[in-house]
This record gives structure tokens, C-alpha cells and sequence, in this order.
């Protein structure tokens, strides 16, 4: 018990003006802030095919996209285009993944299910962003289109990252994944090689490590 | 199997520079930087006191990590101080729990490990940042520092969403947590109440969430 006297607690709330005094000071703006945050939550639970690299299990959309983000953070110097706009990056990246909550996760190489899913996760971005006010709403939508056309500098380096990172997971944990769905090196290669258009340093990279990947038996040609 | 022939497999490359024939590539700083971003997938195995709002399972640091910068991209506006550099806290706050992959997470109301945990946490750092290359790790350590130090408006913002991040989840999962533990609420304001200094709005958002933890009897006065 800290014991602290009610004297002590007005103290501490001296400078905070009280809420049911001034009703104005939590408005619906920040209530509606406050709900889209809550339902964020859920992203921990939407997993993902990648195994994270010590415990193996499935690595869930919340933890990869800070891992993206911290990706993006560290290599930004990598993007064939300069200057970048990090902070927009940052945000599509913390973003990016929230439509998984209603369309959950496509797994890159489910060619049946990609096609509907632009239609599902559009859907998704309007339940979830609606959740905002509506400038801010509008703001986290615009990002979220930006990284899904991938056409713009940030979008693109944004992408060369968000392909990198389930190889890089997938090498680091013996190509499991990969050799469960029957995925090939030229798969691989195909389905990725856009990366380039964000990042030919981070592309060559990618290359290399699949490439010993394919040496040591965790990624079929085929 | 896509059928991809050798040729184009080339055309997917065309733009991309062959590592083989030119070491300079890939190097030395490159490989430092994604030695870092391997060591940092060990933060999905540190678990906190928190549960996710689903599953009820604890939160790791990492995904704490990803709501945490969400929170600050989405809240921003409500800092005290403006303008804000988000970019800044957004780094900040996806390298702020790194040392926890050597140093474990310390819970907040835990005041026995609290008093070793800077110089535990600040071996870390050194470790942790310094597989970066010299300048990177400069950076990040700054940033870290910064945001230890609680002094700048954007490391008084990080911290009063650090602070109401675990106070969100704690009030949406029935306090189980705060319980466990013997927390009061009488404590929570006093380890918590420093959120002010970044965010007066979210402070009184956070008063009047506990407020109501208390009134359904899921954060005993004591």
C-alpha cells in the first residue's frame, strides 16, 4: 500500500482539468480514437504462415508489422529513392495489416484466395478506419491505398520490406513454410521480384539468401 | 508450379545487380543491419504482465511494441506540446523494448527489480544497438536514451502512451492483471500520473477509465 493521502491525489491530478466538470475535455473525436485503438487489439490475433525464429510458432500480423516497421526504420537508406518520406512509411506500415481483422490473412502464395481479397480487405479498410474521425479516417485510408498501389517511392520501399521480411523469417527457420505449401525457389523469385522496385540493395540480398536456402534444401527449384 | 523459364527468371533480375560479380553489394554495414533485425524477432518471445483483449493470453513486447506506435500515430494531436516530431517517437518507440530481449520485461509496479533494471536494460542497449554499424547504433542508443530520460515533449508523449497503453488493456480485461498482483488504485495513479507531462488529454482519459475499473470493482482503493 503506497497510502497516499486524497490531498496527494488532487496534487497529482492538479493540472488535469476534470473530465465530468468539462465534458468537452473527452470529446467523441478522442472517444472515437479510443474505440478504433480497442479494436486494433484483435490484430494479435490473426496469424500468419511465417514462424518466428526461436519458439517456431506462427508469427501473428501485430508482431510483424513492428517488425516491418523496425525493418523500415533501419535499412530506409536502402530505398532506390531518395529522400523518402519515412514518417509516411511508418504509419502505412503500422496500418497496413489492420484489414486482416475482418479478411484475415492471404498467404502469399494462395493464388485462389488473392483474387477476392482486395475486394475483402476495401471492405475491411471501410469498417475499420470508419471507426476514426472522419479527417483522420480519410488520412489512414489514403495510406492504406498508397501502400496497396504501390506506386509511390514510400509505397514501394514499404512493399520491398513487407516481402522481405516472411523470406528472411522463412530462411532463418529451415524454409518450413515454404516446402509445406509446395512453394519453389521460381515462386519465390515470382512472386517477390517486385521488391526491386523499392529496393535492388535489399532485392540482392534476398536473392542471396534464397539462393543458400535452395543449397541447403529448404527451398525446392521446381 | 508456375513454369518459370530461365530467361525469365533473368528478366525478374534485370535491374538487379549480381552479388557475385560485385562483393560491394552486400556489405559489411547491410549485413550488420540485418544481423540486428534477426536478433530483434526474440523480442515476440517476452511476455508481459498485459492481456490481449481476445484470447486473453499475455502480450509480448513486440506487439506491444506495434500498438504502442499505433497509439502515438493516432494520438499525436493530443501531446500537450506541438508541434511534435512523430517520426522521432515512432522510433523511439519501436526500439524502446529491445533491451528487453536480454534484460526481460520489468513489470511497472514491480519496485525490487525496478531499482537494478536501468543498468540491466543499458548492457543491453549496448549489446542490442551495437550490432548495428557505429553511426546507426549512435542513433538508436540516443533515441533510447531520449526516451529513458523522459525530458523532450516527444519522449514525455511516448511515455504517456506507454504508461496508458497497459492501463487500456488492463481496464478491457477486467483487471485480472492489476488483481494478481495486489495493485491498487491508488498505486496506479502514482506510477502513472508522470503521463501528464506528455498528454493532459490522455491522462484524463486514463482517470476516468480507472474511475470506472474501480466502480465495477476490478481495481480495489486500498
Amino acid at each position: 500500500m503506497l497510502g497516499i493521502a486524497p490531498a496527494l491525489l488532487s496534487l497529482l491530478r492538479i493540472n488535469v482539468p476534470d473530465p465530468s466538470a468539462s465534458p468537452a475535455i473527452i470529446p467523441e473525436r478522442l472517444e472515437r480514437q479510443m474505440r478504433f485503438l480497442i479494436e486494433a487489439d484483435k490484430l494479435k490475433e490473426v496469424f500468419r504462415q511465417s514462424l518466428v525464429t526461436q519458439s517456431r510458432r506462427r508469427e501473428n500480423s501485430a508482431e510483424h508489422s513492428w517488425h516491418f516497421a523496425l525493418m523500415v526504420a533501419t535499412l530506409a537508406e536502402h530505398s532506390n529513392h531518395q529522400p523518402l518520406d519515412v514518417l509516411r512509411i511508418l504509419k502505412m506500415v503500422l496500418i497496413h495489416d489492420l484489414v486482416e481483422i475482418d479478411a484475415g490473412d492471404t498467404y502469399a502464395y494462395d493464388v485462389a484466395n488473392q483474387a477476392a481479397q482486395h475486394e475483402r480487405e476495401a471492405r475491411a479498410a471501410d469498417r475499420i478506419f470508419g471507426l476514426l474521425p472522419a479527417d483522420q479516417a480519410a488520412d489512414f485510408r489514403a495510406l492504406w491505398d498508397e501502400f496497396e498501389a504501390r506506386q509511390t517511392p514510400e509505397a514501394r520501399f514499404a512493399a520491398a520490406c513487407d516481402r522481405f521480411h516472411p523470406m528472411l523469417l522463412n530462411c532463418l527457420t529451415g524454409g518450413v513454410t515454404w516446402r509445406a505449401h509446395g512453394v519453389t525457389y521460381e515462386k519465390v523469385v515470382a512472386r517477390n521480384a517486385h521488391a526491386a522496385e523499392g529496393s535492388q540493395t535489399i532485392w540482392a540480398y534476398a536473392l542471396r539468401m534464397i539462393d543458400e536456402a535452395a543449397a541447403r534444401g529448404d527451398l525446392p527449384h521446381g
